[in-house]
Formats: C-alpha cells, structure tokens, sequence
C-alpha cells in the first residue's frame, strides 16, 4: 500500500487514488464521525449557507438538524454549531444533519473522484485505519483540510496517525506526518492547543470541543461519501 | 521575534518580513554556503541555462566558474554539477560562480523583496541564526525550496533547526518543523536518504554529497543576496 499525504486540497495532484481520505479534526471530521456513530443517517456538507438551506428544505422539518457558524456564532435559526459534542445519540439518531463547513467541503470536493472517499478525525482514525487496511487499496491518499488553504498542525499529525497504521509512506509529507504523531501521540490536547486553529477555538471559549478532539480512537464511524458531500456510517 | 516556514516560495503569501530565508538543503544553498566560505567572491543563480550564459559572458574565464545539471548530469561545457563537494578553496577562491538551481532560483526570487534576504543549509544553519538573531528583526520568513512545487522533508527540518535556534514559532508549519528537527537532529543522514530527492541523488550514486549536505555547522558561511540571485559572503 502506498500513502501520500496532501498538506491541503489545493496540493492534491491530477490522478485517482483508489482510497481518498478528509481530515479535518477541528472539528468537521470529528463532528461528521460523531453524528453518524451516534445514529445520525447521514451528515451532508456545504460549504455555502443557501446551498444548505436548499438542499434541506427538500427534507421535513422534523427529519433534519442543521449545524454552522459563521464569525464563531451559530448561524441564526440553526439547530447547533460546529460542535461534535452537539451529536448525542439523543440528538442526532435518525436524523439527516445538514453542516457547513468550508475547509472540510472543499477537501472532499478535491477528492470525490475516488471510488472510496472516507473521512477521518483523531476520535476515529483507528477504525478507518482497519477498514483501509482490511482492503486490497494499492494508493491511499490522506488530505488535509488547512485552514484558508494552509498547512494545519492537527491535520497532520491526524494524516500521520492514519500512516502509522497503514505503512507505505509514499512522500516525504507522509515520512514528516508520521513522526509528528510519533511526536505528539502522547499529549494530542497540547497539540491541539498549540495549533493556531486551536487557538482560535480557545479564544471563542472552546475547549472541551479541543479535548473532545483530541481523543484518540473513542468513536467507532467509517464515514464514507456515497455522492458530493453526503457521508453515512460505512460498512467495516 | 516571530518565525513563520513556508514549505515551498508557492506558499509564500503576500507581504515583507523583515528577513526572509530561502533553504535548498539538496543541494543549492549547502554549496553556496560551502563556495562562498571557501572564498568564492559572489554566487549567482539562475533557473535558465541560457540566462545563465548571458550573465556569465559579460566577465573574463578565468573569473568564474559555471555550475549546473540538467537530468543528473553535469552540462556540457561547465565546470561542475551542483555539488558543493567540487567547491573547495583551491578551485573557488576568488572566483564568481554561476550555477543552475530551479527550485533554489524560484525561491530566491519570491523573497527578493525582503530588506535582508539570505541562504541557510544544514551545514550553515547555525552561523545564519547566529546572524540573525544578533539583528533586530521582528519578522522572519523561512521558506524551503521543494521540489517541483512540493514540500521537502530536508528543507522543513532545515528550517526547523532555524526555528529551535530562533524561537518565536509563528505558525503551524513552524512548530511542526521544529518538531522535526528534534526527531532527526541525531540522524541527519538518515533522514536525507529518506527525502524523495536523497533517494533521487542515491540513485545517481550522490551518497558523499548527502553525507556532506546532513552534516551539522561544518561551514562559516552567511549568503546574503545583495541583488536578485546574487549571494555573497555577508557580515556576521
């Protein structure tokens, strides 16, 4: 098996992979990964508010949550915001969630011309991990989301856990992925606090959402993309 | 002082540190470093062959020297390849050399802006942050070369060594650079025959030149562009 390790979308090369795999733990992939092992039916993505709306208005009112911020704030007349600790069983079970998220859409949108598209978080990286490895994949590509098209800490070290797992280093981004999980596997919530995306979510009063994050292995979700941006609980 | 890396000169964003240092560790900016402490009086840089033997024909044979490779072969008609090992003081002193770098040109050129612009490599890292920080800088840029647009795991640790020494991580690529550096510090050579371009260079039986490019503080140098692609020694 051979793994590379895209920093960001916008560094994703022409080609097909025949595995593509989101990251972004703070916290769309986390999010994504904790509504569907929760019961959620299916986590929709959007990195545009009207194109969510329209899409959900085509479901009833009572059959769907919808999560988004923007500026920090829950998006007025939303059911949350971006927070995975939003997706209780209670909440979330047979529910279709419809999320805005900017990094995390533009990741998958690089990627969906891969047969199997999955996403992965630290909660749940183990599980995609043994999923991945169950199959006869040639080349996985593992895609950082960044933040406004720049390398993320979190994302990385994420792409390295995934890489730990899977062998097959392919580039040198997933040789240095790869140690820095080695690095940080023993204080993931330093890291996270350390990244300048976490420290974005600190000021906005965040960190439980950080430490929630930063769990490895805590949530058992294989989300894979069955069309543009619709994610359900895989088979493993 | 506040210390960003870029992985690549695509990667730089607009703006102008106070110091910006470009990092072409395979092999560029170690055999600037290395001719100019053995005396070179100036090194110039071009991506083009042609630009090259333009600049070059406007100064007595005698004078320079011209370096270059064009698929792992030294090109006809110029004294050497792209190895800093060819420049000893015995064949440098006193001379200018004109060499060939793509990657190490394009960087060169996307900082060029910067008040103080200078060249760092494992084995002059420690002189160039000594350097700087004797100055009052407040922004520094780092900026690794790449290859062909993308990142490098040689030119991240480089700058990580530049970071450790530095202090003042000012984004995420350079607290995870740092991180790298402490993982290789003790295996320099080790981690230069991982890099895809250490392999590229094994391949065309390169090994002293890597051992010579992993080598820690071995040279006094500090490249300091004085106009575009032009390095001499600076002051320390």
């Amino acid at each position: 098996m051979q793994v590379s390790v895209f920093h960001t979308p916008e560094l994703v090369p022409e080609g097909t992979p025949d595995c593509a795999v989101a990251v972004d733990v703070l916290r769309a992939t986390s999010t994504i990964a904790t509504a569907l092992a929760n019961g959620a039916t299916a986590v929709q993505v959007y990195a545009d508010l009207e194109a969510l709306g329209a899409a959900a208005a085509g479901y009833p009112r009572e059959d769907i949550l919808r999560g988004g911020e923007r500026g920090g704030k829950q998006v007025e007349g939303f059911d949350f915001g971006n927070s995975p600790l939003y997706c209780t069983s209670e909440r979330v079970a047979g529910k279709r969630i419809f999320m805005s998220t900017t990094n995390g859409t533009r990741t998958l949108e690089r990627i969906r011309h891969a047969p199997v598209v999955l996403t992965a978080a630290l909660v749940n990286v183990g599980f995609v991990a043994r999923y991945i490895r169950s199959q006869a994949f040639e080349t996985v590509w593992v895609v950082g989301s960044g933040w406004q098209g720049n390398f993320s800490l979190e994302d990385t070290v994420c792409a390295g856990a995934l890489v730990e797992q899977l062998g097959g280093a392919a580039n040198d981004e997933a040789v240095a992925a790869a140690a820095l999980f080695d690095t940080w596997e023993g204080d993931l919530i330093e890291l996270l606090e350390r990244a300048s995306h976490g420290q974005r979510l600190l000021k906005l009063g965040l960190l439980d959402d950080i430490v929630y994050c930063a769990a490895l292995d805590t949530v058992s979700a294989l989300p894979r993309q069955t069309a543009a941006g619709v994610l359900v609980q895989g088979m493993a």
